[in-house]
């Protein structure tokens, strides 16, 4: 008991600094001046350091000698989250962390410089050291029998495995594809919304949108920030917007889904603050909570409704005359090149396809220079584009220029845990359509506060999906509601 | 060398971390939601406790040890830094270190519940328990041959003692007492500003005196908080203002004001960037360039004919109908209560009262039970107005809640230093009121930087105030400003 007091008291002041370090990170991102940007490099990069030193201090190995499991579930938890962490961060030698630091920090920058310059080849050196990095880092994470992706899927998700990641997509693959395929038979295409839209208030709306979905002021700001992006944990989670005059959805849909993550944050039983039970489980998980709040809520036909008459009074008519083309407007499901700006139906064959491609770079399946290549034919056969320049293609992204291999899975992962708690949520709440109708969120924000959200890291990731849903979870809600949904809206 | 070098690498490092406690405290008065007040606390806790670490660090004493002095200024000046430093720090027991800042903390919410009480009573156990530990903490502190109170005021402005002090003051009192008494016999009393001033225009007029004294937003921003300050040094160095809407005076004279103290920092030769010469190097000279800013500068009849015509520019015609008027209202000379809201005659008498009260609790020769009557008594005699409730008194000021006992003298100090420096400036600058009348501040401001400001802590503070002026600093120059402007503007 004293040892686990001891590591408790420890494992706070760790937490806390890591709210520190978040929020420095916040301010860079939204109010702090441009020319302050080296000095903030130096105070991040100790906060980084002290970070490190913590995570790997060996009086932590001591504690946990000590301190036997526990039949108390919290204690439990919070030293296999401990115990999970504490070995996996002494596991990297202290010489390969600084070089991945290094390497990941600049290429970065290298990265943007080459996405700008559509030169796939001005990126490829840094991708190459980051994939023989990346390779080392797996090798000294990996349990036995584990693979190397295994050891990298888990540091975002805990528990995840490459069979697990594989074994879904596998599932959903083909009636993703069928359904894809259907809708571009289908000679349908609504009507986009068009025109120019106020950002102030489209500004407003999102602000309004964001308290409606239950976002807490008193524990959170909204700021501006050129990515929209949710930040901290425990009593001060804030989020960001950016507004687009021509597309008013980009705002209002990218603060519902950074509201989803807030919401979880906030939603954790204050019980947990400080420790590691008090912050979002799993990325994965995380994802559920942002897209269902985005998708399965936001873009209902019921909430579409409320929006559309929350838009009229506030732009005047819209070009889609009615709730019904509004509502397909928000639902236009076409395939495009851009991960982040993808519908429903086609964004996990975005997340299928750089999942392949850095299984096979990890694994040497596949050399950094055939990845261009690689990537333009997957991406012609699933999608039937021909990608135009490697900005709309393999330069998308910044996930492995930061060293974030093995993060792409934990989107689709959201998805389909997201699919599994609509379905339970409207299992539970027949009525949830008449309240999304008048705009009210409240009894599926509710609902997903008081079954998921406040357990924060208490249970493992399926199983607080599991326990939520009271089934464990599978596609088939997901797929079964994505056919449902675009069925319906393409006449299929 | 090496020595040297590692220790310099290793205070950088603490002085990055100073900085990002500096911006916490920045974050929570600026955009901190208010729920986040006790996750902040326990992170501001940490901060404080790894910085108190990191100035302890026997390892500090082994490489002062090793490094030797040098010929080299700069290295000089920061090996007589961080040797100041660590032999204060160190002097202070960990457990007395530790029952000061919980006692503090408290002391302040104390503080602020019986100012809005007026109950000196609820507050006075307080302030025993805070002078019982600061002569505790004096005693700690105090080198051999040395006071309590030269300690004490060295913790501000290093150098410093007690009867450097006491002889500015007793040097300044009769004629500062005497201007006084000719001006309230003078039978003058200028009209003041009167009428509604638009806040968001005040903010606005702010923001472009801020500009033109050459604040620089690239490396800093400007926020509403609900106190004015400034904060941070280096590359990121943050202001904030506040605006009322009767009172436009407030607003400007107090940006102008923390507008000095950031040019200062601002100002620091960049090659000091987080080292100990990288900051304002005493609370005395930094008072010298918030107040000179202010005074001599912003209250200035040169600058005061540009103010007026950009107020009556935003505000349409003033109460004061023409620039005389206007330079009349703006230096009003009427004894208050209020130390902040005090014109430059009677600021300093202010801070006498208070220097000597705070001397006498730290010797012991006034008891905390005896202060208001102390205080009510010196303040009748040198302001001839009877106090007529605490927190137009004694509890006025939260210094000493914060156990900040030594500091108000660097109030006066700093008025001191900026007369000096404006009658040198003078000297330099024959034609400083034609630009000044046209708004231009970049002559006064660009001086200051060149000859003073850029220095950071490379000289001690009456050294880098002797170098800017080229003779040493006494009270001379002040007083015979006060009675210059004043005598004028009272026809004394």
């Amino acid at each position: 008991m004293t040892a686990y007091t001891e590591l408790m008291a420890f494992e706070r002041k760790t937490q806390a600094l890591e709210q520190v370090a978040g929020r420095l990170g916040w301010d860079r991102e939204t109010v702090m001046p441009r020319g302050a940007a080296p000095q903030r490099a130096e105070e991040q990069g100790v906060l980084a350091e002290m970070l490190h030193a913590r995570r790997t201090d060996p009086q932590i190995g001591a504690w946990l000698e000590l301190a036997r499991d526990d039949s108390d579930p919290v204690r439990a938890a919070n030293l296999r989250h401990i115990r999970r962490s504490f070995a996996r961060t002494t596991r990297i030698p202290a010489d390969l962390a600084a070089e991945i630091a290094r390497v990941t920090s600049l290429a970065q920058g290298i990265w943007a410089e080459a996405r700008a310059a559509e030169d796939f080849a001005g990126f490829a050196p840094e991708l190459e050291k980051i994939v023989a990095l990346t390779r080392l880092q797996a090798d000294a994470l990996a349990e036995p029998g584990e693979s190397r992706y295994d050891a990298l899927v888990q540091e975002y998700e805990p528990g995840g495995s490459e069979a697990f990641v594989t074994g879904l997509f596998d599932a959903m693959r083909p009636r993703l594809v069928a359904l894809r395929e259907k809708i571009a038979g289908s000679g349908k295409d609504p009507a986009p919304l068009t025109g120019q839209f106020d950002e102030a208030s489209q500004h407003a709306l999102a602000r309004e949108l964001a308290l409606a979905f239950g976002y807490d002021l008193g524990h959170g700001r909204i700021d501006k920030a050129v990515h929209p992006f949710s930040s901290g944990s425990g009593l001060d989670v804030r989020i960001t917007m950016r507004t687009d005059p021509a597309d008013p959805f980009n705002c209002i849909y990218s603060t519902i889904h950074e509201t989803g993550h807030a919401g979880y944050e906030l939603g954790i039983d204050r019980s947990h603050l400080l420790t590691p039970l008090g912050a979002g489980v799993s990325l994965g998980v995380h994802e559920s909570q942002s897209r269902i709040y985005e998708n399965q809520i936001g873009r209902s036909r019921a909430f579409a409704g409320h929006l559309f008459g929350r838009m009229t009074d506030l732009f005047g008519p819209l070009s889609t005359a009615d709730a019904d083309a509004f509502y397909a407007a928000i639902n236009r499901a076409r395939p495009g090149f851009i991960r982040t700006e993808a519908d429903e139906v086609h964004y996990n064959l975005h997340v299928m396809l750089r999942c392949d491609l850095e299984r096979a770079l990890i694994s040497g399946d596949l050399a950094v220079a055939d990845l261009p290549g690689a990537w333009n034919d997957r991406f012609a056969n699933d999608f039937g584009m021909t990608v135009d320049k490697p900005s709309n293609g393999v330069l998308q992204d910044v996930h492995w220029a930061g060293g974030a291999i093995g993060y792409f899975p934990t989107y689709t992962l959201g998805n389909v845990y997201a699919g599994c708690l609509m379905q339970a949520l409207r299992r539970d709440l027949p009525d949830l359509d008449s309240a999304l109708a008048a705009g009210d969120t409240a009894p599926a924000t509710g609902w997903l506060r008081e079954n998921l959200q406040r357990h924060g890291g208490l249970y493992e990731p399926p199983e607080t999906i599991s326990r939520a849903c009271r089934f464990a979870p599978t596609v088939g809600p997901l797929l079964d509601y994505l056919e449902d949904k675009f069925g319906a809206l393409y006449g299929l």
